[in-house]
C-alpha cells in the first residue's frame, strides 16, 4: 500500500519548503513531508498517500522532532479516514511507529478521538473524516501559535537580560521549523531576534553523533539569512572563555516536576560551562513538554542508543564504497564499545529560565513551574 | 628520489607495530613508519629510504605527534648521512616539513649538530653518519625513558588520590605510543595502571573534528587489551554526572610559565566539568613541553584551522563517491562558516597536577613549575 514519490526542490530558494503540509491534488488528498534524511544536500519532498507510507517515513527519520511527529500522526489518521481506510488500524500503526515519541501517540489519539466522536454523533464517513482533518489542522495551528508565543516571550526575556540587543546566542541540536508546525522553540527565539535586527551571531553546535546542528540547524540558519557559525561541540568552551557567548538557548525533550531538563546529549556540559562563565542558560519549550508525574532528574530514564552511531560515520545522502554492514564508514577499531546516551539531564539550579508559550519561569523552581502549568490549563479551558 | 613501499601487518596481532623504527635490511638502512593515516582500518608500514620520502610522510600526517616528529627528524638526518646524501640539504627540508612542530626542528638540529661536530673533529663520512644515528637513537631512548618515568609518576599520583586503585580514567585526543618514542604521556599512565591491574576503565573521547580518540586512542587501547569505551566529546558530561569518572588524564601541546595548559580543543570544557564535579584534572607531559618564555594563557596564540575539518567528514582510508573538492563528505550546507580552533587553554587553577618525567607539580603554580624545570636542568646537566 505504501506509495511515496519524490519532488526535488533543490533550486527553489526561499520561501523554504515546509516540513509538513496537507495537499489536495486532483488525484486525492496527500500528506507531503520534507525528507530530513536528505538535508542539507538536497530538499526532497516525500508524498504519503496512506498511513503505511507515513509510518515508513517516521521510522526512517524522514520526519522527526517531537512536536512535528504529533502533527504528522494526526494528519496520518485524517489521511486514512479521508481515503476510506480503517482508521483504528492506521492509528495503531502510527502510534507505535516510534514507541518513545509521546507526542506522536498524543497527536494520533487526538485525531482518532475526533473521528470516533463524529461517528458516534451520527456523522457519515465523509463528515467524520473532515472532523479528523480539522483536528489535525487545529493541532498544527496550535503548535505554530505556540512557536510564535515562545519566540515573543524568549526575545523579551533576552532583551531584559541584555538591553540593546546584539545577541550572540549559542544553540545545540535542532529546534526550528523542522521539528515544529511553526518556527520551533529555541531556534524560533533566535529567528525573532534576527528579524528584529537584534541577532549578532548564532553559534551552532554540530551536535554529535547525528550532527543535527551541522545538518539541520545550519540549514535553517542559512535559509533565514542570519549570521551563523558552526563549531564542534567541544569548541564551545573556547567561545565561552573568549566572552563570545551572551546566552545559551536550547529546547527540551522533557521537563520534570522539579525543573530538571532532559535534552539532547551535550546540553548539560553547556549548562556547566555557562554557569562557570556567568552566561544565562535558557530552555525554550511548550508546556506540553512538562511532565509533572516525574518528580526529579534522577527519575528520568536515559535512552542509550546504538554504539554504531559513534563508531561509524553515516551520511545517508552520499553513496559510500567500502561501507561496513552497519551502513556507515568505521571510524574506530572493529569491536569498539561506545557509550551513547541520547540525552542528558540538566538540574534546575543550572537553568536560568524556562520559556514557554504561556510565560517564563525564572528562577526555575518546582513551585514556579507548577504555577505556570496551572495557568496554562486555565488558558486552555477558558 | 622518494621511495616508499608498504608492508601490511593487518593480521599480525600483538606485539604492536612500532610507530617508528630504524632497520638495516641487506638493501641498506631504512626508516620504517607506521602509517597513521590508515589507522584503525589497517596497519601499514611506510619504508623511507631517503629524507624526501620522510618529508612526504610528515606532510601527509603518516607520522605525527610532537615528540615522535622530533625523533623522526633526527633519524631522517641520520638516514641522509648514512646513505651519502647532502646532510644540510636533508636537514633543511626536514626541519621545514611542518613549520609549527617545534620538536621536529629540535630533533633535526640535534642530529645535524652531532654530524657536523664529528666532521669538524676529523671523522670521515661513515663515522660522522654513525654519530648522527647515535644521536637519533639517544633521542629516541630519552623519549622512551621520559614516557616510563611519566607513567610511574602519574600512577603513583593516581594511587595517592585514590588508594586501592580501580581507576576509571577519562582521556581526550591521542597521547600514546603513536606520538612518542615510548608509550606516550597521559595514555602511558593509563597503560601503567592497566598493567598493575588498577585500571577499571578508560573512557575515550572521540575528539572532534579529526577523531584522534576514535581512530588512534581506541586503537591503542584495543591493542593493549584494556577495558575501554568510546564516547562523543559531549557525552562526557553525563559520565561526570553519573559519578563514573575518577580522574581526567590529558597531554599538553604547551605549558606556559603561569601553568596554563594549551592542549587539543575540548580539554578546557573537561577541566570545567571536572572542577564542577570535584574530579582531579591531570596533565601529563615531558618538561620539554614547558615554555617559560610565554608568561600566561592569554599570551598563547590559538591556531585556527580550516573550517572544512568541521563542515566535511574525511576518512582517508575509505574511497568515497560523490565527495566534494575539499576531499570529504559535506555534513553542513555549502558555504557554512566554521569556528575551528586547534586547541584551547586551561588556566592553572583548573589543573590538579602536572605530571612530568622529573616529578609532579601540584598545586600548579608558576613557582612550582619553575622549580621543577630548574631541577630537570640540573638532572640533565649532571
Amino acid at each position: 500500500m505504501a506509495d511515496q514519490y519524490a519532488q526535488s526542490h533543490e533550486d527553489s530558494g526561499p520561501p523554504p519548503t515546509p516540513s509538513i503540509r496537507w495537499d489536495e491534488p486532483p488525484e486525492g488528498p496527500v500528506l507531503v513531508l520534507l525528507d530530513q534524511t536528505r538535508l542539507p544536500a538536497e530538499e526532497v519532498e516525500l508524498v504519503c498517500t496512506d498511513a503505511p507510507a507515513l509510518v515508513q517515513a517516521i521510522r526512517t527519520l524522514a520526519v522527526r522532532g517531537a512536536p512535528l511527529l504529533g502533527i504528522a500522526g494526526a494528519y496520518g489518521v485524517a489521511l486514512a479516514a479521508v481515503r476510506g481506510f480503517d482508521v483504528d488500524e492506521a492509528a495503531e500503526a502510527l502510534a507505535t511507529a516510534r514507541p518513545t515519541a509521546v507526542n506522536l501517540e498524543r497527536g494520533v489519539r487526538r485525531a482518532q478521538a475526533a473521528y470516533r466522536s463524529a461517528v458516534e454523533g451520527g456523522a457519515d464517513q465523509q463528515q467524520a473524516a473532515a472532523s479528523a482533518l480539522a483536528e489535525a489542522r487545529a493541532l498544527h495551528e496550535e503548535d505554530a501559535e505556540a512557536s510564535r508565543r515562545m519566540a515573543q516571550n524568549g526575545l523579551a526575556f533576552l532583551d531584559e537580560l541584555q538591553p540593546g540587543g546584539g545577541h550572540r546566542l549559542l544553540t545545540h541540536c535542532n529546534t526550528g521549523a523542522l521539528v515544529s508546525g511553526g518556527e520551533g522553540t529555541a531556534f524560533a527565539v533566535a529567528l525573532a531576534a534576527h528579524r528584529e535586527g537584534q541577532l549578532r551571531r548564532l553559534w551552532v553546535d554540530e551536535t554529535r553523533p547525528l550532527l543535527q546542528g551541522a545538518r539541520l540547524t545550519a540549514y535553517e540558519a542559512a535559509r533565514s539569512g542570519m549570521a551563523y557559525t558552526l563549531l564542534t561541540d567541544n569548541a564551545a568552551g573556547s567561545l565561552f572563555a573568549a566572552g563570545e557567548v551572551d546566552a545559551v538557548l536550547i529546547g527540551a525533550d522533557r521537563i520534570v516536576a522539579d525543573g530538571s531538563v532532559a535534552n539532547k546529549v551535550g546540553s548539560y556540559p553547556l549548562a556547566v560551562l555557562a554557569r562557570y562563565h556567568h552566561v544565562p542558560f535558557i530552555v525554550v519549550a511548550p508546556v506540553t513538554t512538562v511532565d509533572p508525574d516525574t518528580p526529579d532528574g534522577a527519575s528520568i530514564e536515559v535512552e542509550q542508543r546504538a554504539g554504531q552511531e559513534v563508531t561509524e560515520f553515516t551520511a545517508p545522502q552520499v553513496p559510500v564504497t567500502g561501507a561496513e554492514p552497519g551502513g556507515g564508514i568505521p571510524v574506530a577499531p572493529l569491536g569498539t564499545q561506545a557509550y551513547n546516551p541520547a540525552f542528558d539531564v540538566t538540574p534546575p539550579e543550572l537553568v536560568t529560565a524556562i520559556v514557554t508559550e504561556h510565560g517564563v519561569v525564572s528562577p526555575v523552581t518546582a513551585e514556579g513551574l507548577a504555577q505556570l502549568c496551572a495557568r496554562s490549563r486555565q488558558v486552555t479551558i477558558s
